[in-house]
């Protein structure tokens, strides 16, 4: 082969001399253990103070001040340059621009919209040890105890939901992750030929999360037809219009292929009839998948656990730590009921530079469960947070997520005019609808979303607004782990304070 | 809708009391500040005891011995239980598990297999400041200053190949995601129908890497039909034998879709002739993606960034931090031409639940240009690295790799009866060839694995074998930031000392 390097090079002490020069620079790579201790020491101090400043500081920020302070920090960030800066003042730099500067705050007690993102301590710890000892942790042959890591991990979630011996999982870096794996694996399990995509059919219910159907597309199967099953007034999946749906599919030749139910529906919360739906599922031989991304790990608290029966029926599921195990942004988990699903979709004929590869009898490999190959040691920042807490812990903290939006639920009924849905798991919808007669539909809706600016303006709590079978709500969801009674209480007050401001 | 909770816990006072006990055991997943110190020391210390012992471990473990306490370090990871356990037991649990028992340990400096990994330090505190911090890291409006950190990166890797100002790229969690993107995003901008895929031509040389078929099948195209080009005497894909087979399939009426080449070969290191296959392309209107995942980033390195000529022509192409910038696993980069083809490929629509968010203008959210929604930060472990070290560090380390690498091919060459061919990137092959008359290939195979058990067997250097053209060739790629001159000794010394034990 060619090479571009200079004729002149070539000679061996020409380049022992080079090689020589340049390991002087290189090794600048290998940091000393008293500079790894320092810059640890530096970035744990950072993040302590940001931690124990988190429940002061405003959960959102969004006024016209906020707006210049953050063209600052976006300009502060340090640009990518050919020479090096102090550690001090990259992590100045990221503390800085990032740090002080993020708009909505994850991990804050007060954070009540969309899905709150969490920062468990012990995870970052796990993220750190991940990195600074990289196993392999794909395979078993590199490194079988970050492989048996995340095999305890994949069984615990299986008995948690009562899943058969011949399931397997995976880790992923979202729901959206595992929940692409799922579907693909469906597709292959059902032997679907691409000439047929266009008539398969996926049923979701008019709640169920739009990254269902972008899976749907990145799989190439974007041209399936979604039918979207009517909600009964619990806002779960109608099981009886799902199985009209199928029947009358199949009449037309189309391919009933999936049935992708939801335990909870990030609107709403609300989960559907599992166990029904695997009746349906199968009497008519479709794969049934259940998003369980938000609401999965309820499972763990004795008060709601009844609404997940079924799921040990599925033939997939998901469900994400880093929503409710509260770790930080990173982690999925899919499961899939037979490992010969999931390992024949997803397993590639062996690289010839793999070859001298061996494999444990009897093992899976997470490889060969996964559409990736090297991805980081996600097993650690799970496992870390579990044991050092224990399962005991996040239970307790999950049915206080339930019973605090239960207790939330209670308090909004307590105020006039106001309509408040009752939760099945931990969000609460709620709407003012006591408008002066005369007043139209679209009244109410600029009512209520003016009362959520109020709501939020001060920055002491962030909720959002969504819009269910037509209607906006507000919409409270209640999952940070720092959120207890007195922030719940602070959201009332906010509301209330905010009907006042526009009622007076 | 209906909740399982008991209805007596329903009362407002019963509630609150059941919360104030919950909260009593759910606030301990908020630790204390001094703990949060103590924790993190503590990690660090273990850490810095790994990567101070490091250079004398042994790189690989085979032995009988070795799999017994295998066994021991797979049975010593905690399982997850409902109690916890102490920190220091967890910390243990994971050093003597993991840490103990990496039968390969990336990052050693005599890692010659496959791709080596690597982990360097400041990878893992930017993982650290990522998890505690925890920003959503995906859209603006949550925290600019992430965006921006990302888009840093991305315009700086843009710059590096010299692609236009109208690209757009993202992070991933490694380059078999990033390959899926870039293949998802083709198929999309090429407007095909699934009942095409199956006419669908992909083009690649006998050693493009076979996780480009596996992303085909994951995105649906399982069915399209791949092409192996042949390679050169210099392993590059032929760009004339390309055009003759594009040619070709027109007339039979398929559809050449993508031309993947590869910059360079996992197998061999070799660079396809981008700037040729690029006029292919462009004549024949087939989408060029560039799998750059192993050796993109030498193209910091003045001795070989020729070699990339072309790439800044590509449609997309794809890079691994992971590997050529050394941070721990974790991390891959998807760059395409046109952002336009990029977003439309990615963004959905807006679910209800989203409706109060906004967009900046004129921005690009990384949400929108990939198939994942809530990931890691991920920009921070490449960002910090870039920053304390400055790119010319790197510049000089990836340098330091290639003339590494033509130093042992130096050193091979001195062997008698060797055969090596001359690299072009960083991986050197090789393979005893000078068998006693009469000998078949077979034996020149046998004794070529024999070697590398010899080689292998002391644990010092690790190396592995592939097959090239049905040729078997023992295999070094020179990738391990840590790896310097001495380590490369140790390999010829290694494989001298093999041949002699075979020999004699």
């Amino acid at each position: 082969m060619s090479s571009g390097v200079k004729a002149e090079l070539w000679s061996e002490d020409e380049l022992i001399q080079k090689l020589d020069q340049l390991k002087l620079v290189s090794e600048r790579l290998d940091v000393a253990p008293n500079v790894r201790e320092d810059w640890t020491r530096k970035a744990q101090q950072r993040a302590n103070e940001y931690l124990a400043s988190l429940p002061d500081r405003k959960v959102l920020s969004g006024n016209d001040e906020a707006e210049t302070e953050t063209e600052e920090a976006v300009r502060s960030v340090l640009p990518i340059k050919e020479e090096p800066v102090s550690f001090d003042a990259a992590l100045e730099s990221f503390c800085t621009s990032v740090g002080d500067h993020m708009l909505m705050r994850e991990g804050h007690p007060g954070y009540f919209a969309y899905v709150p993102g969490n920062s468990l301590y012990p995870a970052a710890i796990g993220d750190f040890l991940a990195a600074a000892f990289n196993p392999y942790a794909l395979v078993d042959y590199a490194c079988p105890a970050a492989v048996q890591m995340q095999h305890s991990l994949i069984r615990w979630v299986a008995r948690l939901f009562g899943y058969p011996e011949t399931c397997a999982g995976n880790l992923t870096s979202g729901g959206t992750g595992a929940n692409l794996i799922a579907m693909a694996t469906a597709r292959d399990a059902k032997k679907l030929k691409a000439k047929d995509y266009h008539r398969c059919v996926i049923y979701m219910s008019e709640l169920t999360h739009d990254g269902i159907a972008k899976v749907l597309h990145t799989i190439g199967m974007g041209e399936a037809v979604i039918r979207k099953i009517p909600v009964t007034e619990r806002f779960e999946m109608d099981a009886e219009k799902l199985e009209e749906a199928i029947e009358i599919d199949k009449k037309e030749d189309l391919i009933p292929f999936v049935i992708a139910a939801t335990a909870g529906t990030t609107d709403v919360g609300s989960v559907d009839p599992v166990a029904e739906l695997a009746d349906v599922a199968e009497r008519h031989g479709v794969w049934l998948h259940v998003d369980a991304c938000y609401g999965g790990f309820f499972v763990l608290c004795d008060s709601v656990k009844h609404l997940f029966k079924g799921v040990e029926r599925a033939d997939s599921f998901t469900c994400d730590p880093h929503k409710g195990l509260f770790v930080a942004f990173g982690t999925g988990i899919v499961m899939v009921r037979y490992w010969k699903h999931l390992l024949s979709s997803n397993r590639r004929a062996l690289a010839s530079y793999l070859q001298d590869r061996h494999t444990c009898a009897g093992q899976l490999n997470p490889e060969d469960l996964t559409f990736e190959q090297s991805t980081h040691f996600r097993a650690v920042r799970v496992w870390l947070p579990l044991q050092v807490f224990g399962v005991g812990t996040f239970r307790a903290a999950l049915q206080e997520k339930v019973y605090l939006s239960r207790y939330l639920y209670h308090k909004l009924k307590a105020v006039p005019g106001l309509a408040v849905l009752e939760p099945q798991l931990s969000i609460v919808l709620f709407r003012y609808e006591d408008v002066p007669a005369g007043q139209h539909a679209r009244d109410v809706t600029e009512f209520n979303l003016r009362l959520l600016g109020e709501v939020c303006r001060d920055g002491r709590v962030f909720i959002a607004s969504t819009t269910v079978l037509g209607k906006v709500y507000l919409r409270a969801c209640v999952l940070a782990f720092r959120t207890h009674r007195e922030h719940v209480d602070t959201l009332v007050s906010a509301l209330r304070n905010g009907l006042k401001q526009l009622l007076d």
